[in-house]
């Protein structure tokens, strides 16, 4: 029986199935598909989940508190919004501040301002350290690689395991190397390996030696309700670890609605030590008079509290499970037997990192978009766009329907065999 | 028949008025009042006006364009939108953004990305050079100073004309010197003087040389609607007289609806010609995926053109013009005959500048704190707090009622008596 591994294959059969994928592809350009897999977009389902916020927060425009949400004022965020995500997050109210559409924002805001001012522990500026530099969990998220990117912070990649970064050698860079000031994290259903990262990764994290007193994890906890399954990933109380360890200024807390509610029109978060929030608002309130509280209302009365969060995000898993589990199907059905892929099996979030045979990730990408599949652009979730083996593609499932799904995933199969079989060949 | 000028009573004249004026400042602690001038915050019934922001955009979610404004994207804004606001402050809509709730983030993030990276005429970026001023027509806007101030920008106070800035002492100041790169402006209803920029002022400051070749006026046309009277200010174009003039990219124009709509929930925009908004669009996709689509969509909706825009206004202007008139009554009747005190008669915007004897401004404040009114702090309307004479205040009439406002400008006046006969008995 002959073999279906492209890596056994004799140069007759690699022909013969060359062959076979060029007609395949060829098939494929035929369909005129035009199908985009590059972003982690809610559908239009998962947006209309929300659709009673579109007539919020109504003639009431007061909070709790009595607070008119329709003027200036209140820069840590209405206090009822912040108590929802507080306990989801495991954070106390007084930790957590509420701000406009995208946590984005506020991370590169901390940035921006620990270049400019320093933060609360750092003995100069930033801009005026020698060099700064990241360490950066690779594959990652290609917007986090691009705000430090942008400002010439030099990114370090570190491995990426299963249950998070590999912290042995996090703990060997961090302990040397003072002008490592910070580090890029996705605890929950990482962007775009889904790992969730395990209690013992986090609290080496949050305990850990730095050598510099200003080292700062960024840890974007973007997919903190965000499971595909039941159960809801821990909330594992990062900011009372580092605390106990002295490190109480150590983390930086994200999380946002965009994923929740709408993703252009949802609500921030930040938590952190009472002395990064002073540090923060102080610098926060240079720019603005508040954050949109009639938005923070909005939401808030949409929820409820915090089970209305849950109850909410089991009608997302709703949607979304089948079409990760389709993702699944077809990977295994079209690239199972051949051996020259491998992908992961997210249990949350909104991606699945697949590796295919190494040097043709960016052959792969150019094939599917040659056959109207946009895929996220070769060697984006690695700093400065650098896929060291040229062998990751990002695959965002979210927005397109099964249909279309199914139709692009197909194809992206196709592309993945073709490109194997035309470096195989050599 | 004896005077009624301060400055010109003899020793028993003066004491007996300060002896008076004692007892009206006893009589006026005796009242226990609690009210607040000072910020310029629409008042609830203004706010009120706007109601039906409350429960828009409604079902339909996609702007006339088909975006589906929930989701992701749209860096520059909704087009129609910007269509309207660009009619109203003479911009193109390809040269104008909408943003999020605070044209100041957007003040905050040029003055910041120019720093860190240099604007599209600079050589350097702005932190490399040995020093950044800007200057501050004065009495001007304690949050821009503010911006300038917590970057370390060295900022050069410019005499305020009721027609605008001084363009002789702006001019010598910056054909000689290369270092000044910003210059705040409110060309409209100024703050906290009132003063209208005329049409010669507005060309002057576009057209002038500057050593600096990537020399930016920060043009806050904060009030760019906003009159007191019927006749709308005018919207000279200032970013065709620049470019005219071959400084394209000076004019960085602000405005917002915060004084339209809701002041925490409102739209931002930037205009700029189109090297700039390049250059801020590609750094503001590195923190935001774009702006909240949903609550522009809103505000589209709810002016549907530009008409509606100042067929709204008009309804401010019911309730403010009586305002600023009832200020005008008191200080004349309380403070005309004195002379020690003059006062702004702003036909718009939302602030009086009372000068008050020399010297005493800060003493009128500490009064009137201690009779239960709010004043801005002393010197709050000069770059680093600083007023050189100690005589201004600003007076912010519109968020108190009618009564609240009569009861704290009859108590600011007696403070302003008081403190101005302590000084003159020496």
């Amino acid at each position: 029986m002959p073999t279906t591994q492209l890596g056994l294959m004799n140069p007759d059969e690699l022909a013969a199935e060359h062959e076979k994928q060029t007609e395949a592809y060829r098939a494929l350009q035929a369909r005129g598909l035009a199908l985009d897999l590059t972003r982690g977009k809610p559908s239009p389902e998962q947006l209309d989940l929300a659709s009673e916020l579109l007539t919020l927060p109504g003639a009431d425009f007061r909070d709790g508190s009595g607070t008119d949400c329709r003027n200036y004022g209140g820069l840590q965020g209405l206090p009822e919004l912040r108590a929802i995500f507080g306990e989801l997050l495991s954070i106390p109210v007084a930790n957590l501040v509420a701000g406009n559409n995208a946590s984005l924002e506020i991370m590169h805001d901390l940035v921006v301002w620990a270049l400019l001012h320093g933060t609360v522990d750092s003995v100069r500026p930033w801009s005026q350290e020698p060099v700064v530099r990241f360490l950066c969990p690779s594959p990652g998220y290609d917007r986090h690689f691009a705000i430090t990117e942008s400002v010439g912070i030099e990114m370090i990649p570190v491995r990426m395991n299963p249950d998070g970064p590999d912290v042995a050698e996090v703990e060997r860079l961090l302990s040397a190397d003072p002008q490592i000031k910070g580090m890029w994290c996705v605890p929950n259903y990482a962007n775009p390996t889904g790992a969730v990262y395990s209690d013992e990764v986090v609290r080496a994290l949050a305990t850990m030696p730095a050598a510099a007193p200003d080292f700062r994890l960024f840890w974007d906890n973007a997919y903190a309700v965000h499971p595909l399954g039941e159960a809801f990933p821990p909330a594992y109380d990062v900011l009372g670890m580092a605390d106990e360890a002295g490190h109480p200024n150590r983390p930086y807390v994200f999380a946002s609605t965009s994923k929740v509610t709408f993703a252009g029109a949802g609500v921030s978060f930040l938590g952190a030590s009472t002395a990064n929030l002073d540090w923060y608002l102080s610098h926060f309130g240079k720019k603005s008079i508040g954050p949109d509280k009639l938005n923070q209302l909005r939401h808030l009365r949409f929820f409820g509290d915090a089970d209305g969060v849950r109850a909410h995000m089991a009608k997302h898993r709703e949607i979304l499970a089948p079409k990760f589990a389709l993702v699944q199907e077809i990977l295994e059905d079209r690239l199972g037997a051949s051996k020259v892929a491998s992908w992961t099996e997210p249990t949350g979030g909104y991606f699945v990192s697949l590796d295919v045979l190494e040097g043709t990730a960016a052959r792969t990408i150019a094939l599917a978009k040659d056959a109207g599949i946009a895929l996220t652009a070769a060697g984006s979730a690695f700093p400065y766009k650098q896929d060291p083996e040229d062998k990751n593609i990002r695959l965002a499932p979210s927005f397109p329907s099964t249909d279309e799904l199914a139709a692009a995933m197909d194809g992206v199969a196709t592309c993945v065999l073709l490109a194997a079989t035309e470096k195989l060949r050599g």
